[in-house]
């Protein structure tokens, strides 16, 4: 028996093009394997002129998301339109009329998540948004179903291609930043504003988003430390391989043993014998470290057409399942794709969290000039577990690279503003967290 | 609202005492998370006077596991006590009176999965299986669900602790193969028998399962090659380093270009770079290739309590899910928790593979012998990339080591069988594939 699915599409560029292409592919597969057949009943595209795939019949277009919601023959709406206003007005219209939910918005949902998934559960619809992190790895998933008995320890991610792309040329080749930024823009890694990826936000809602999974509650976006990885140089990917170390833009979630958990995003520098250090290119790796399940990584395509449409196709089959399912019976997790839990609740601010530092300063060649910033550091209360002073190159400013014992975060800011007001102290300092895992 | 779920348990070995102590200690957790209690109403063990864990009440106990199916609150029955005689009268009873089935036996369901899997479709019960293969790494749910849009282009696992734990060994600290098992066993890595891990079949029975979930059918144990790791010196790790590879126990399946699928598992070198070769330790990991996708790996313990606890639990949830749901209306998939289809359908013959090789000999270090071995390889159709000769070590035999260029399994083996009877081959020949992804 053949179940037909009927599927409203929001949004017709490189993954909506890609479902409707490869849902037309696999569709002898996906009945097989699920006796379900999925149809899309129609597609919402902001301007119908534009020139498309010439296998999308014309037929197919309607002018406006609206449209999707008063087509009765739609039970799923897919949203890959992005921008988090109409795309919001859409999931919420889609929710109320009891039609389920798939959405690769990242930004969206780590805005506005506590909000969907509240009204998710009011009217009991599912919403499944594995495509929003991490392209083709199934890492939703995973949280949700595969690791539901474990209390998650941490999660640390390589959630960004573009950014891992640029770092992985810059360790192997010995790119300056301009030049593998450059490199990535020619090899199509590059969006055409590149500032969510190169500023740290777009693995900054993964991380949200994957914390909310893990620990039932929304850390809101203002509450929590990212950075890009504009300020990284050859000469601090040098370092850092000098200590044993690659750099990497790492999101870092983890629970602390009173119970408190911390989100970040910052370029770090983990050991190189990580496997984490070992992900290189465009390629996206998550690290899970569960209490019964201990370290796990999941790997894989973060982003394209391809990896991300078999994450969307992953969750039509979730939700053609769900909507065969009567609501009320349905356990929770699988009700809402999200499994809320009252057992966590409060995330550290920035300033509070503790880590490792590397810090690079430029300063001026002259004796006396690391005493001072020792007393500075010494005066914080931080503490220096190595030092690097290349020989003077000549030109007046050197480098001079500090590895740095655990502190808060707020304190070594307080050092920092210190140190910057020195005039011995050239540019603005660079500082990067450590993980040893 | 709270769903109870009442659970037979058969077996209280590692596995099973973490069951009933993690569904314990997690219970609050998994009541947050999904809505479900998890009540254990009986566990069915050999011996019912052996000391056990003093949590275990024993009015739980009962003789056999013929009086879970007797017990009207039972809806799973979680199998783990091993075997395949009793083991499968169980979940055939399971079966027939329509409950939920959860197992972790390997051996059980790649010798009989077919006929399991065709009596579950047959009464609409639902099978899971996600402690079978790799411990803690959920790949069985995620080829199921994750990748259901995929076609399957390869997996290749690292799938048994034990032996990539003495293989790891020595590559690392240069042990030969009897100094790196007696640390695994003095470590607890190797079972009181050890024959199924070290000769392969432990991998060989996850490695079919995973076939039987990619590609629709159950490929017969007594049809593929399956090689352990007992032949492997630390000479062969050693020149296997100077050509640039790891020696690794991999198991691999894929399609090839003519619908024909091929399923082995034997000590392989794979090269030092690819990610597979940084798993080291008692860790597991799997590499998937889906058309879709692209390429992916998933790491993790493939052992341990606590692990396959967290994948049992994974599946009990699951089942709980499953059973809320009328079978009428679930789609295939969710049903018997595997995706048959009938897309592939054949295996290559082992004989009819076709793989690189890497080959040590020992010979008698005299002038003629490679030429003499070489003509043979001629005769045969096989073509040599490279060969080692290490400097006589003067005692009359040396080792001859090459790596040969793709030819079918059978060719090598015919051309191998005429090089064993020259008098100047001394000792049994060491045949390893060679993999480049």
């Amino acid at each position: 028996m053949i179940h037909p699915i009927g599927i409203g599409l929001a949004g017709f560029g490189t993954v909506g093009g890609g479902v409707f292409k490869y849902l037309e592919q696999q569709r002898e597969l996906l009945l097989e394997r699920t006796g379900a057949s999925f149809e899309i009943c129609a597609v919402a595209v902001r301007d119908q002129r534009k020139q498309r795939d010439s296998m999308l019949p014309k037929s197919l277009l309607v002018d406006s998301w609206r449209d999707l919601l008063n087509d009765p023959r739609i039970q799923v709406i897919v949203e890959l339109m992005g921008g988090t206003t109409d795309a919001f007005e859409l999931i919420k219209g889609a929710i109320e009329s009891g039609r389920a939910v798939v959405t690769g918005n990242k930004a969206l949902l780590a805005e506005r998540g506590e909000e969907i998934f509240a009204l998710a559960k009011k009217h009991a619809v599912p919403i499944f948004y594995e495509a929003a992190v991490a392209g083709g790895i199934p890492i939703i998933q995973n949280l949700r179903d595969a690791f539901v008995g474990n209390r998650i320890k941490s999660i640390h991610g390589i959630l960004n291609g573009t950014t891992n792309y640029i770092l992985s040329r810059m360790e192997e080749e010995g790119l300056n930043y301009d030049e593998a930024l450059s490199e990535a823009t020619s090899r199509g890694y590059v969006e055409a504003d590149p500032t969510l990826d190169l500023s740290g936000w777009d693995a900054g809602h993964k991380a949200i988003i994957l914390a909310a999974l893990a620990y039932g509650f929304w850390v809101r976006p203002e509450e929590i430390r990212v950075e890009g990885i504009e300020a990284i140089t050859a000469a601090d990917i040098g370092f850092a391989k000098k200590f044993g170390y690659s750099i990497k833009l790492l999101a870092s979630i983890r629970d602390t043993a009173d119970g408190v958990i911390e989100v970040g995003v910052s370029p770090t520098l983990i050991p190189k014998k990580s496997i984490l250090a070992s992900v290189s290119g465009s390629f996206n790796a998550i690290a899970v470290k569960g209490d019964l399940v201990g370290e796990t990584l999941f790997y894989g395509r973060g982003a394209g057409c391809e990896p991300t449409t078999s994450s969307v196709i992953g969750d039509l089959v979730a939700a053609a399942h769900a909507f065969h399912v009567p609501q009320s019976q349905t356990l929770s997790s699988h009700l809402v794709g999200f499994t809320p839990h009252s057992l966590y609740g409060k995330s550290r601010p920035a300033l509070e969290i503790i880590s490792s530092y590397y810090l690079r300063l430029a300063v001026e060649d002259q004796p006396g000039v690391l005493a001072t910033i020792a007393t500075i550091f010494g005066e914080e209360g931080i503490s220096i577990s190595s030092l690097v002073q290349p020989e003077s190159c000549g030109e007046g400013e050197t480098p001079l690279v500090f590895m740095i014992h655990k502190a808060r975060y707020g304190m070594m800011q307080a050092a920092l503003e210190k140190v910057a007001r020195l005039t011995c102290v050239k540019a603005k300092p660079v500082l990067l967290n450590v993980e040893t895992f």
